[in-house]
């Protein structure tokens, strides 16, 4: 089981994650055959690979002219028909368990059996897909972060059923696509980074209802400090230098106690109604009127500067 | 209360931290007079202080000569007599409230009534610690990360008997050393970032512990996307652009239960000796056999090259 650097690959689902997926393969130089449901998808589909062509040009991702690479490019009503002669379907259906099975189905009708489905879901479990697949030893989640052709990381995780040989060649895929792949040693509920992010966020929610300090002063805690040190090394790399010339070990002696005394103090949250208030009038002073076509056209800017820096520690 | 331009700040405890805010203040022009217990501690200072001028002249803080910056730098054994002629001291005594209290009652002796005391200060809240001061309005808690003279962020935060005058005078004075200061509305253990920093660790000992993951991937899920994303943008102001044009309120509506249901499943973790051995095994495979001071500089090189980058959004 592997995908060539010249295969076909079927992407399933073309809204903005796989759209993002679409224009890298195509960058990477992959034929991509791509199936959408939705009224007028090719056209934004088409529409969304040309927005992204450049930021993939400067990151020297992509080669040639959007133009040439839209020619290897073809839609498809069914999506069994864009499977055909796929080695790799990229699959970007709503998170909806039986949306993803009968999809999954209809899939293997025309898919060769030894052709890998990678599934973007951020929130369903590989082995409850499987269940009812033919192949199921190919089935891999690949979850990216948004948007997928540009933010590095990708979550590799199989279910129950799934081959070693598939997590091999979803990762030598992936990386050969210029990605961060990591790999899951088994399934969880939101994987590892969206967790993190969760539990991230569950503190800020807390201090933010607390009234500790308002929603952009807790933003600018991860901007002004925090994030950036997560940019270059992630929280265990972070306390190990921490740690002195005792590294991790030296840490936890030192600085357990204190840390163990923090997670013992540390909130809950809910997102009810006065919660949700809370954030929406406190991002609405953080943006200062700015919308948020205009906030993610900064963030995307700043994004490719910070993509095109040597982050290497 | 203010803090003028050319004002002498005195810097007690000059560990780490300490050296690091005194070459930040003799680079914005300030008199340093400072003061530590430790055998050999003016040496050190100095050294210190040199080693660190060549950032803030990259970052474009630090103008002329370390040697005419040495010269405005003196070391008392007394640190009472350094506090002499201050508008501010800076305090970055060990984290043991009767050692911050003891050091507080003999700074007061020779500090003019009106000279701000902002202490460094993780883990006490400054309402224990102005406990038995003469003039305990004047303190405040200026909390950096490290390394001061480097990272933005200072966490600002005044005890019950804290005045807002030294709270707005504290800001000021961050400000215009190119900080960017946030103003805690009320004392928490740990202030916010590093709750929030202790929140997302503790779910990434979790996912360790439980063998999710290598300590090594966990760590990427952070530089590969999150961590990404936080140097940019906290994680209110993601999740407004993650809602799309409903911003957060439709962040909220839509993705809020998904949210909750992450929440309600997240880890708990204690540091026992078992996920000690864990992360300390998981450390030494990611770092390859690079010691720590070898990280620390490659941390280091990485950290200028982000700095000098414009992240705003």
């Amino acid at each position: 089981m592997r995908i060539d650097d010249d295969a076909r690959i079927a992407v399933i689902g073309t809204g903005t994650i796989g759209a993002s997926w679409a224009a890298l393969f195509l960058a990477a130089g992959h034929d991509v055959a791509a199936s959408d449901p939705a009224e007028g998808a090719e056209a934004r589909l088409r529409a969304q690979v040309a927005a992204n062509w450049g930021d993939l040009a400067a990151l020297g991702v992509a080669k040639g002219p959007v133009e040439s690479a839209l020619e290897r490019l073809t839609f498809h009503a069914d999506p069994a028909e864009a499977a055909r002669g796929a080695q790799a379907v990229q699959e970007n259906a709503p998170e909806r368990i039986e949306v993803k099975r009968d999809l999954l189905a209809r899939l293997e009708t025309t898919l060769a059996p030894d052709a890998l489905i990678l599934s973007s879901t951020s929130g369903l479990k590989p082995t409850a897909m499987q269940q009812d697949m033919t192949h199921p030893g190919r089935l891999v989640v690949g979850h990216p972060f948004n948007p997928p052709h540009l933010i590095p990381l990708v979550e590799i995780v199989g279910g129950e059923r799934t081959s070693d040989d598939a997590i091999l060649a979803a990762v030598a895929f992936y990386e050969r696509l210029g990605k961060q792949p990591i790999r899951l040693n088994r399934e969880i509920t939101g994987h590892v980074a969206n967790r993190l992010q969760a539990a991230l966020w569950r503190e800020a929610v807390f201090l933010a209802r607390e009234g500790v300090a308002s929603v952009a002063d807790i933003d600018r805690a991860l901007t002004g400090a925090v994030g950036i040190r997560w940019a270059l090394m992630g929280p265990h790399l972070t306390f190990h230098l921490g740690g002195g010339a005792g590294g991790m070990e030296g840490f936890v002696k030192n600085l357990g106690p204190a840390v163990e005394s923090w997670w013992a103090d540390l909130g809950d949250a809910t997102l009810d109604d006065e919660t949700a208030r809370v954030l929406v009038e406190g991002v609405a002073e953080e943006t200062g009127g700015r919308d948020v076509e205009e906030l993610a056209r900064q963030r995307n800017a700043a994004l490719m500067r910070l993509l095109a820096l040597d982050r290497r520690v």
